[in-house]
């Protein structure tokens, strides 16, 4: 049984603050070739630009261990009570694949249970994709529109786009056009919704809990709307529900049908289940969505690897802490030189935020040292004409992780003085990993690049479903590890309750005074 | 005549750093109703739950007039060489209006150049509307694409997205729906383009320089696809050009016609120049441009005024440099309650990130103190289920800019469960900001919630092109004002120099060799 301790409870800890960490200005080539880990699905991990060296790996792979990060995340994967906070399971990796003993919870094996929810979903969405399951209409559906937000919404949005053009180039048909309604402002549902045609489109409606009030507040919203544009128009009868068992959504028996998940699927984890599941397997179809889940086992039973040289995640996640914790950086940037991971940025943002975003420990003591950084990004090329300035030349250090791919995903490109686009995308992200860390010296200041500002990057053949699965975990293990190390929860969110309750008081008309100050500001009385 | 100091140099600096700042924790109903300035077009910026008291604001003041910020303000407006790097004038307000005495450059009036393009844009853009001008093809134009990147995207973009929605309730007829191609990614081109009309699309192609490497290759990409889909199209008869008037874009005479910016126009500051002036004249209309730039305007003449307490973008812009180099706080978030602003902090972001991302002083010495922060954000609700757990009780604080409005730009709207969606919205910014700001103890330290977060709101009463305007001008200014009083010059951007170089190398076939090394990892040779 392993031990839980703080990380300044533990002696690789200590002496990874006295350790000199390897200046990046000093990348060889001999490391670009040396320093890569295998990950899953052709995706390989390459740290040759980050500030390690033999003393420096030495010490995270004894901080790994002396945490017991693998025999921690073996527990984990098999149901030990992880969150702590909230007394649950955490079962993500289960949606996957089995990855250690069975996990038997009041008498449920969860992977079965799991299972049977996909062959569910997968059987509907064929359904739908065939044209036997109709719209109430006699239509065929052509679109549908997820109602979620927060994890219901992000993970499933970024995979949605991470492969709606890899699907056009495959021939995947038919193409079923995917929308999602997140925001509880009116104009988002409104604008989303105003050129689709109710009488051929299916709704998933998503809320672990069935109360979620945004998603609740959307789905009237939607059904009024509906009402006005197709009058008579029964919206319940194609909309089907992705909840827990227990839910009003799912005990009401109001839907189409009730797709299952549970308290053990974190809302930030879920793309992988039922929540990511109808919305994918019905726009690329079931197989498409089965072969994200093979991409993501993939990297969940590489993470399973107990020599941090050969296990990718564990050392990104180990490289993560000691430029967070021990270097003091307190922000990283998520550069994927691929347009059709334009969202993932906003997904990695919530995963590590909301998970490692704690100042607490997993027994709910306040730890003393830095937790997870600040993560945002945007697609490369953009970003080197927007704030790669501050990258470059800021007052601050920004460790940087990059994605890219050899190949695109249409396989479309043109050639112009003498390179195809992907090549200039790919001589760019080389460009910047080099500029970024060996910088440049100049007579005038104005134009030196100190250099000393590390990246790690992740590079693929192409963008398929079993790429975009495993970097998907990939990142949900980082996190996790890097969690465990820092002996927090990385699996609540307590943080996002207070600002609920406040809402509450507004809406209720009970409101103390500064918040009525601030609600009479915003015209709400 | 101002005189130029670092911020270490000044007396007020010194002071700030003596001074307790207010505990945001004692939020009190009476600072929000005091606290609070009128920004322009119906926006007010409120900074009540800011770490400002009597004596932090008298600082504020001090070093506002000691840094000579209004007088240095009046000198870019009226043509001083401001962008220090490259010896350029600064003249982004004139676009938008007359500040002060006119700028002549070189015989020529600078402000009466500006109109004159903007006049030129307005009468292509109503002929197009009209259908006075057609495609080649003889059909009316239905769609418009820009192909431009940095500053020639992400400013346009987010306006763009800003009024979509409005432009649909007010009925602006006809609507041209505008898209935008900016990443070198072969796959982002061909997404975008998958089912444009090519008979029936405009392209504007914008570049300063006529020589941006992403820009020219999306070009030939896009004509590429153009002979492929409607054989025989003259592509070029169908494109107008943004550029300058030296440019080859310019002297080439190839397009249908060309508009005018210049050196003078920095590409984060072009929004309001022909950058964003053709597409949005032709997406909208030349009077709802107009109407951005008479929201801008009012901002801009907002910003002269000398007293800090009157004055939103000078007031915003010290509490900023209060909070990242005083108070140490290395990040900041944009938080917009407006689906419609989706992407304005992706603007901001750059806008921010590549103006005040340096390291040296406007003489290009290094200076040693902490200049322009990390800025990201997304639109709230969105947010609330996302990252705001970090923001809530992550071990580090981040300083938040919300935005809200008190109507809805469509004003379609839904009752659920006792208020709408739009009160909905609102209750939970007020909510968000008395949480992040006053807290809540618990006895189970999970759950507590400390406090002590800032925040500032910008609130107005409908998100139209005016409230567009004015908030781009004002966080225009308030960066302008924060480099000031660095001492830093916030137009140039050498810090993207270096990436440029280095991808050359890689597709000239002469590589050092660590970037020899990354080009065959990524499939480059």
């Amino acid at each position: 049984m392993p031990t839980f301790r703080n990380l300044t409870d533990t002696a690789a800890f200590a002496a990874l603050k006295d350790t000199t960490p390897f200046d990046v200005t000093g990348l060889s080539p001999e490391r670009v070739t040396e320093m890569r880990i295998p990950l899953a699905a052709d995706l390989t991990y390459s740290y040759a630009a980050t500030p390690v060296n033999a003393s420096v790996m030495q010490r995270l792979g004894e901080l790994a261990g002396e945490q017991e990060l693998i025999a921690k995340y073996r527990m984990l994967a098999e149901g030990a009570v992880m969150n702590t906070g909230e007394q649950r399971l955490v079962l993500h990796h289960l949606l996957r694949g089995q990855l250690g003993a069975d996990v038997i919870h009041e008498g449920r094996n969860q992977r079965e249970f799991y299972v049977e929810q996909q062959r569910r979903v997968a059987e509907f969405a064929a359904a739908v994709r065939s044209g036997a399951e109709t719209a109430p209409s006699g239509n065929r559906y052509r679109t549908v529109v997820q109602i979620g937000i927060g994890g219901s919404d992000l993970g499933p949005r970024a995979l949605y786009l991470a492969l709606e053009q890899w699907a056009r180039a495959e021939g995947i048909d038919p193409q079923i056009e995917a929308r999602f309604v997140s925001n509880v402002d009116p104009d988002d549902a409104a604008a989303v919704l105003s050129d689709v045609d109710f009488e051929s489109t299916l709704f998933v409606l998503v809320s672990k809990s069935g109360t979620t009030q945004e998603t609740l507040t959307n789905e009237k919203f939607v059904q009024e709307l509906a009402a006005r544009r197709a009058p008579g128009i029964d919206l319940l009868k194609q909309t089907v529900a992705v909840t827990s068992q227990s839910s009003p959504m799912a005990t009401s028996g109001a839907y189409r049908d009730a797709f299952f998940i549970d308290n053990f699927i974190g809302g930030r984890y879920s793309a992988t289940s039922a929540v990511g599941g109808v919305v994918l397997s019905v726009a690329f179809g079931p197989e498409v969505f089965q072969r994200i889940l093979d991409g993501a086992h993939a990297a969940d039973r590489a993470a399973m690897e107990p020599d941090i040289r050969k296990n990718a995640a564990l050392m990104d996640a180990m490289i993560g802490l000691y430029e967070r914790t021990v270097l003091g950086w307190p922000a990283t940037a998520v550069l994927p030189y691929s347009q059709a991971l334009s969202r993932f940025p906003a997904h990695l943002q919530q995963l590590d935020m909301e998970s490692n975003g704690k100042s607490v420990n997993r027994d709910g003591e306040p730890v003393d040292y830095a937790t997870g950084p600040v993560v945002f990004g945007e697609p490369g090329t953009n970003g080197q004409h927007s704030f790669y300035q501050l990258l470059h030349q800021g007052t601050d250090v920004v460790p940087l992780q990059f994605v890219g791919f050899l190949d695109s995903q249409l396989g479309q490109d043109t050639e112009f003085d003498g390179s195809t686009s992907q090549t200039k995308l790919n001589a760019n992200l080389a460009a910047q990993i080099v500029a970024f860390a060996v910088g440049k010296d100049d007579d005038n200041p104005n134009k030196r690049f100190a250099g000393g500002r590390p990246s790690t990057l992740i590079v693929g053949r192409r963008l398929t479903p079993e790429a975009v699965g495993a970097l998907l975990a990939h990142f949900e293990n980082k996190v996790m590890f890097q969690g465990l190390a820092w002996n927090i929860n990385s699996f609540d969110q307590e943080g996002v309750q207070l600002g609920k309750i406040l809402t509450k008081e507004v809406l209720g008309g009970n409101p103390g005074p500064q918040l009525a100050a601030y609600a009479a500001l915003l015209g709400v009385t």
